[in-house]
């Protein structure tokens, strides 16, 4: 059986993210990795890197070896690209999950990111990897940008209500993320030391992942992109984000119980999603570590003519390797859901 | 030299705020606790209830007892004003640490916290115990109402944009909390295997600190009171609260380079300070734990015409027991700082 | 195809042992779950308590309803047995995850637990289920005793050198244990307030699992019973045991290298084992979080003649839910690692 | 009356123990700091690299400026010895916190640290500062080695024992610590993606804390030095180490109830000590948060003949800081307290 499985390779299996798809990817009932590679690790075998992935091993290649029916690239932004390239201009399915492949404007990217695109003529066949906006483009796809971690929940958690109309351009997501995130980088701000028992905010400047998120928004509804306004936490835990969006809605579109009827507009929108689900209470972030889902909670401060929403998800799953998956399960015509039935690990 | 320090009782000193209160104290150089009393643990020593108190020791009993110059109380909300009541009227300097005497519209409190008011007579005199704002009213005052832990975080973060007419009514403000601000009470929503790993919002519905931030931010202006969104996030941190604020900026105000003016502006407004600091980089929450200090960091998100705030504070000092202390040194003549130099403990 | 599943019961679903299990049930390829009992929650759904675990869901009822071909108890002791004697005695396999029948000696539970053994009779026939040492005796039995948290650590890290005759009869065990161990109820220790960034011993004056580390280490040679002196600790996490086991030596025994022997022991004892592992470095509980691994590290301080063996699992799997679903699945003449493929989630 | 002051200099200020020690030494009523050295920090201010000490604030300088009554040396090994050594010469008060000092045998120290120690000729009037063993020597000394934080704890375990001679020389030591022990140093075990949720045993092939105890306890009997086996653990936390000690009692020197006379022991053995404390149940480390005190708690497993001891302390007070304070109040002939009132911040 294992012979009619999809044959896919890891592009940096390293990391987080890359790690995170290998132990997914394990159990996974229709593609296998054959393939395996690393950078400083290169030589080595997954489990020198990883103990914990045991007993799913192997070798640490510098290339890709052998051949393959998809690869998966979790390298860093500019390398990701040099490194899927070849592959996508072969004519093989690719999942990057690096930002290379998610802003359409090339300028845009090179502007956030201070580098030169290293596959530009790529970004027009790129798909946005969201499956919940994007799926018909993603199965037609050779090239996916999987979305960044904080852009899956704050699209997710105002798609709907920027579909409809019902809010102005004026938009703010507070996020709350652990550290994973951030990698295995070593910095003095991961240090458990400087985290534990703290909490701060960061890239007040301007954060990488809010040009997705308008990019995003503003494809769902005629007329200038949103504004959004993006601000990141870093609290003192490793895997989940939760994100409050912050909306102004048009109270006179909605009737006597705008709450209701926002909630309604959720619950409609997310209809058979496997992944996206509208929850009765507001969610916390470990009721999604481990799974692929992400949870909504939309509610209205009347009041205030505000709409808020939360989301919650596991940043490593649905926001990077989960969500990756998914994409290739699309890809490749498997069911959408093949090897994301884990269900969150509790407590 | 004891002889000739202040003697003062604590009401309910069993809980989180009222044994931080006891911690603080107990290296006052001008004030003594000589009554400390207790409800379920009255007869019990405070080292059998607190043994991380030692060598700060003596009788729990039911009701204060001996003289006194100074009563703190922190006990729950409706039992506090009661318990609070006879000493207001026999003339007493009072430090109220409930919500009782905070809100100056007796309607107000009873909707919010659904009980009547104990001793509505006593509001009127009451004074909201935050020094910034309301220095010399606390000096004068026979019963300060102290601020509660979100509120101070977040009318620190807004009054001088408030008071300088730069922002709309429309502010939110975004908080995340430790899980000592939920006191000692047992839930399974403050488990260490539910809440560690995870985050969540709570209090979507309204939160009692809501009111508290509109009275003040609102007594700081001409015209209606601001609306103030306030979602509260409870994270898994022990200590702090991190406070971020949004509100919509009026650029026409300012000039080429608003958020140097939105910055000067700040640390005009807290210029001579001792507890609250405008800071050259985004505060980690940790940076004050122990501490009375509140930490502020103000921003504009320029292309979206918006301020951002964040303030970190401890939510047992600054947050309720060091701005009680810091009350009650101003209702005694006593130097403001006394008693308060601790720094922050880091990590 | 899940009409061929075994169909399992288990009986109080609403604790953490429970609804472990029913996550590993939910993606168990040949066991399916169709009833689950609880108490106090009966009449709800399974995601009325846990939310969590959808989209595995179902009604909680207060019997086992509707035929069923093995049930699991994860009752606390004493109700346990009482729940499960009837489907013992109806010949139906079942695995009870309570301490009701580890001991083999009815006097010893009862002085231990201080309660009547509510079904004495069925102590003889019930098999105590550890797979590394009890295999072809759970195959065969009808009532599996799944091994404690604590104890399986315990027993794993000292079996191979009491078998080998290398150490006295003296043993320590020093455990140090995430909070799950101790289930949901609510007690102030377990407030998140005060353990977390806290460690502390507990159990001083006899932990009840000592005498399960004694029986069956005892069992494994000719003469009295080990002495094991067993302190557990609870340190501020979720999942985890971590023990540290140490014992005298008998150096006469051994070469000039004990440490490579002691350590070439341990891999002939357990190679071949799909989920007790010798590993080449001090393991983290980390690495099994998740998982049904047990990781072993044996090691000599040569200059003290001293063992010292680290061992690590995840006391909600391979020390409660994923042992019995292993013991199950030899119950059941299904491969023994069905069901239990799960990598550590890391980080 | 800061004119009348001490004045000291800490030696490398930039990590936990040094900015611990300015922390401290802020509030000390009678020793203020005048001068601080960093190493890659010179240059800089202080509140430049410790945010979280304002209003504790001065210029790091590369070398200790000015005249000082007293130094405080906060550098690693080998560094710290040769920094210290001219002060010494020039006789000047010296508290080392390095582990330059600490053993007396030079050889022994250079074989566990593996390098050639910077100033010999020094070793034979360093004193162990201990005061719980050493009070007279460190009043009478010039140069104070601080112990270690690991030491702190084991030695103040079972030195009542060893001294009382009630146990035989086979010592185990179990430690479990925060990581502020292992200082600021970037490394990925530390990242808190790695260590939170996490409990690893380390340094299992010999730790450089283990000679300290053995000096120390050995020369509280006659005979050769007891072996101690010792294994120190790193828990998800950011200060605090609990070590359980466990040591062979010698039962026929005893009565009847040997945990009381073992208890009674420790308490005459720390009647009158300010900072050790016999605690009447297990201490948790949080009650020493921030606090110079070690809190103990002896007793007996009869049916093993076995001691076990608990102690818990703060390392980067009791274990660094705090503890070198209180070594310097004794060298300036202040009252031992001075400066160390501070109680734990709880929770």
């Amino acid at each position: 059986m294992s012979s009619k499985k999809f044959r896919a390779a890891i592009i940096n299996v390293t990391g987080y993210a890359g790690s995170e798809l290998a132990r997914i990817l394990h159990l996974h009932p229709d593609i296998q990795v054959v393939s395996m590679t690393g950078r400083s690790a290169a030589g080595k075998r997954l489990s020198d890197v990883f103990p914990h992935l045991w007993p799913c091993d192997g070798p640490i290649t510098e290339q890709v070896e052998g051949d393959v029916d998809i690869v998966f690239s979790a390298l860093p932004h500019a390398a990701s690209a040099e490194a899927c390239a070849p592959f996508v201009r072969a004519g093989l399915p690719v999942v990057d999950l690096s930002a290379d492949f998610r802003l359409k404007d090339r300028e845009e990217f090179e502007s956030w990111y201070r580098v030169t695109h290293p596959a530009p003529d790529l970004l027009a066949s790129a798909v946005y990897g969201l499956p919940e906006l994007h799926r018909d483009e993603i199965r037609a796809a050779k090239l996916v940008a999987s979305p960044g971690c904080y852009p899956t929940g704050a699209i997710l958690a105002l798609a709907p209500v920027v579909r409809a109309g019902l809010v102005g351009s004026d938009l703010i997501v507070d996020s709350k993320s652990g550290v994973s995130g951030a990698g295995r980088s070593l910095d003095i701000k991961y240090h458990f030391g400087e985290m534990d028992e703290s909490v701060a905010a960061y890239g007040l400047g301007g954060h990488r992942h809010q040009p997705e998120m308008r990019q995003e928004l503003g494809a769902l509804r005629e007329g200038p992109p949103p504004i959004v306004t993006f601000v990141p936490h870093l609290i003192p835990m490793v895997r989940g984000i939760l994100t409050t969006a912050y909306a102004t809605l048009d109270l006179a579109k909605l009737g006597s119980d705008p709450a209701a009827e926002v909630r309604a507009l959720y619950e409609d929108a997310y209809a058979g999603e496997p992944f996206a689900r509208v929850v009765p209470a507001p969610p916390q972030t470990k009721h999604t570590s481990g799974s692929n889902h992400c949870l909504l909670y939309p509610t209205v401060d009347v009041r205030a003519g505000r709409l808020i929403v939360v989301a919650a998800l596991d940043n490593l799953v649905k926001g990077a390797a989960g969500q990756a998956t998914q994409a290739a399960n699309l890809m490749l015509g498997l069911p959408e859901t093949a090897g994301l039935g884990a269900i969150a690990a509790y407590p």
